[in-house]
């Protein structure tokens, strides 16, 4: 080992919009020597680290870009030169990012891990649909989870379901039909429900109907990833979703 | 209504430490002329809102100082009068912060509502243990669950522990003894847990275990609210839990 005592910090980037990013992320970006930046984060994220060289180490959705051993080889490289890494993530850091894996790479490498945390895109989407996750008429909590298993497997929906908090589903897009069909399996066909892609970016799109209708509705709609899925009582308090319930009895009145 | 528009921002505060606010946070205390702050929030945050009028409505733990119509009598006048209206919530406003009630009456008195996200506080726990929320090798999700129901009842630890996922307890030290003893019907008596007091302040204590020595430990070590729990496999990848299993293993080759 170096004698020089340089540092890694895992940096979340939040969702999109950079004026989401804490101060504290912020100030670590001002100070970072090498910025290793994911492709969930806001290409933008590099304006704040003038002083980094800038490495682009991105991996979207299971395609293999840069192998997670050479992006840990690269952090470990760095920071024993003396320099202060920033490896950027999407979202929180701490939440389906890979984190786990890096953090144990480098404490068994004795590198110094900072860690910063962010507002992961399941926040940003209820803050665009104007709902809480959590209202506590409709639910005692939020779930989230990946619909993307290591083992190529599928979350155990039913026991989700069961749990009876709201369902922040991320990386489901691909495989929105076979995750609805086996969320009626164990919820009413008219539990409230929604996508947001691009959540808390100017490129947000948001889509509010029933679970009934989530995969016809979201594919017509042409929405695809980076997107959160929610499942939920809770969804149903967004302006959208009443609107639209509205608009149901309306028409069956009509009839 | 006032042919004056203003406008109501529901602020996350993130979980202690100011920076841990978001740069778009920062901006609207700057800007904001009534200032509503939580108990829960930093008190220090009124520094960062050099212009406004500061109210403080913190209603900690069920005791009922300021009720909830009261303060969404207050946001409405304010904002009525043209003043930008910033309501301070703790961690992230959408997760357990009652966001959904004012949302929906700031709505029905047309008043505009901006939401600004931030770090809750079970991120910040896992920042302080070095661990993901997540490690694929654990599970597939985190759930964010309240101990303290409306109806005073108990969420479903079962339901709950059937889904694998990590589980982050809001408002449970006043119970930990049951929840723990809930929870270790269905997960095995070695399943890492953890407590952080304070997470991401500068008077954050943490705790790591085991499900079976949560309750006791966490007494004997003084730990109150405000405090996440922390169960699940994920956990156990914290490097206080690794050395804990070390020196239990070194005990028992010892023995």
């Amino acid at each position: 080992m170096s004698t020089i005592q340089g540092k890694v910090t895992l940096l979340s980037a939040g969702p999109g919009d950079l004026d989401l990013l804490t101060l504290r992320a912020a100030k670590a970006l001002a100070a970072a020597d090498i910025l290793l930046v994911d492709d969930l984060a806001n290409a933008d994220i590099v304006t704040l680290a003038p002083h980094a060289r800038v490495i682009r180490v991105g991996k979207r959705g299971g395609c293999k870009s840069t192998p997670q051993a050479f992006i840990q080889r690269l952090m470990q490289r760095y920071a024993r030169k003396g320099l202060h890494v920033v490896r950027v993530k999407g979202g929180d850091a701490l939440l389906f990012g890979r984190a786990g894996e890096e953090i144990a790479a480098l404490r068994e490498a004795h590198v110094p891990v900072d860690i910063v945390n962010g507002v992961s895109s399941g926040f940003a989407a209820a803050a665009g649909l104007g709902i809480s996750l959590t209202h506590r008429d409709h639910c005692q909590g939020v779930t989230f989870v990946t619909a993307h298993m290591q083992d190529h497997g599928e979350p155990d929906w039913a026991a989700l379901a069961a749990t009876g908090t709201t369902l922040a589903i991320y990386m489901g897009m691909s495989r929105i039909a076979s995750i609805a069909a086996s969320l009626l399996d164990a919820l009413p066909a008219s539990t409230p429900a929604a996508v947001v892609q691009n959540a808390g970016s100017s490129q947000e799109r948001r889509l509010v109907t029933t679970l009934e209708r989530l995969a016809i509705d979201a594919t017509a709609a042409g929405l695809g990833s980076p997107a959160v899925i929610l499942v939920g009582g809770a969804i149903g308090e967004s302006a959208e979703f009443l609107a639209l319930a509205e608009s149901a009895e309306g028409l069956a009145h009509a009839a």
